[in-house]
């Protein structure tokens, strides 16, 4: 799955900012490929990039117009189509992470027809995958593992691959899910792939590349979640790690959407991943711990890195307070 | 999904018993439901059903029309589509396994709508699923587990399921595959399912019931194969199991298609399946060992399984040859 940035990054009458976490990421992580956002009457949040409409979100030169949303249900919401069609009419390719499909609705598809003009719906791949071949390639791989679902990997990841980049060493980011994709441009939806073709998908999205060259894969799930432990394990054995960086969230009292599932110890979570890797790569090892400690303050959080560092032998940071050097130090 | 026996058999022109074991499964384990079986000019192979025309087998009362093959690029001859429409004309739905669709092929699709037939392709599961809650169901559930794929873990499982009916105890089995959903007329095809729903489909498959009712849910893959580990471990958790049966082909060489793969011992299978699995069920103990012995000779195979039982402290039988009531007794 492959993107044509520059986005102009659609939020609508988004009031709530955990709703356009699809726009904020890319906003963030990638604000070059963004030329603008374009809001709806009645929009009470902001990416922090400049606001302006269709046209000019055109003549700033937009490639694709990206629904940014990552609303619950998925839903895309009829009131947005009219924008749509007049973000194609205008030029732009369009691109959307929700569970409903541009492709399903009519009028949008005739009017990208019209166009010439591509609908991406990034939870619905399309590729056709092989089934997974476990085989070595060159080059070296970083995985993002997670002590429970939505603490940080991605930011980890891009974190990682960045403060890489910035110390010389030839890394890229490989995105797994649908904001990373956006964030790089391209990448493979792992959890909306057929379940045969998970390890395989990987396989592919992270090929043979130079010996000193490293893979930042973005992790998704967690091996301790019973809904999406399968994803996860799936993507560790297509990604075959050499290195991981386990990612946690400080206070949360129990597994993302199951209050009846504690959290695991992230001494449990290392030894229960370096376990499974080996499969498919003995000679995996865990490299860091990344915390999310946004729920403390920073004379806290800076405590709890020093103690869980000291206590597992490992560094420990929250990559937005403190970076991510001293992980990088380890590769 | 849910099919409607009986069934006519569709067999081609296929001259490989391999490549029928579709329909060899159903004619195998569910004669009842199977009419007969219908050949085209050429073909050197039969399920055991009796030969019949279309016509005889609309005759002989077949509701359903299916593909039997299992050919390894899943691949719709060309050559059999004007059966397929006879078919229907003659009033019966279709059912394939096959990774190509019927819904694919226009003349298929508008026999089907002028006839008021259904087309089901197995391995493309159109319901929508929801994610796993790993919330404890009643009932006990039996998962086959395997050291690798195509070890037995359908036959096992129909062995045991029909073995407790027989002693009097309420089981029933659960297809998660093609051929065991020809089996039993329904199931869920799990390595089919986008990744996000693995656990949560199995869920669905299997439901809350009377508490002295087992459910043997079929297993896929396994947790040592590369490719396919996610799939495996999904279905452990959706499973929740009480109770595993291990399940091994003697005498394999390497992962199947993975050269490069040695096969896990049983110990280690054991002790990795037991550790994932009490994630959702602490309670989890494997109840024995199910050993496809065709390798070797009778004898050869009562001594391996004689060794195995003592060294392991389980039962150890193989299904086929010695039945599997020395498990049924440990539940």
């Amino acid at each position: 799955m492959v993107l044509s940035p520059p986005y102009l990054l659609f939020i609508g009458d988004a009031t709530d900012p955990l709703s356009i976490k699809m726009a904020k990421s890319v906003a963030d992580w990638n604000p070059a490929a963004c030329v603008g956002e374009c809001k709806l009457p009645g929009c009470t949040v902001s990416t922090g990039c400049s606001p302006m409409s269709i046209q000019e979100g055109a003549k700033a030169g937009a490639n694709t117009f990206v629904l940014g949303f990552a609303n619950s249900g998925g839903i895309i919401d009829t009131a947005w189509i009219p924008t749509i069609i007049e973000a194609i009419e205008a030029g732009m390719h369009v691109v959307s992470g929700l569970h409903d499909k541009l492709t399903d609705i009519p009028e949008v598809v005739a009017a990208a027809k019209k166009h010439g003009k591509t609908l991406t719906d990034i939870r619905h791949p399309t590729t056709r995958f092989n089934t997974g071949k476990g085989l070595k390639r060159s080059g070296k791989r970083l995985l993002t593992v997670g002590t429970d679902c939505s603490v940080g990997k991605m930011y980890t990841s891009l974190s990682l691959a960045n403060a890489m980049n910035k110390a010389g060493k030839k890394a890229t980011f490989r995105a797994t899910g649908q904001s990373g994709i956006l964030v790089a441009g391209e990448g493979v939806a792992i959890d909306c792939v057929v379940a045969d073709f998970i390890s395989g998908a990987v396989e592919t999205l992270s090929p043979h590349n130079d010996d000193d060259h490293w893979d930042i894969i973005e992790g998704q799930g967690s091996l301790s979640h019973p809904a999406f432990a399968g994803v996860s394990l799936g993507l560790l054995h297509g990604s075959q790690p050499d290195a991981l960086v386990i990612c946690h969230a400080l206070n949360r009292s129990h597994m993302r959407g199951l209050p009846h599932y504690p959290q695991p110890t992230l001494e449990d979570v290392i030894a229960m991943t370096t376990k499974a890797a080996s499969l498919t790569n003995p000679h995996v090892k865990v490299v860091g711990i990344a915390v999310n400690t946004s729920s403390v303050s920073e004379d806290d959080a800076r405590q709890y890195c020093a103690k869980t560092s000291a206590d597992l032998g490992l560094p420990c940071t929250d990559p937005l307070r403190f970076g991510v050097d001293s992980i990088v130090e380890q590769l």
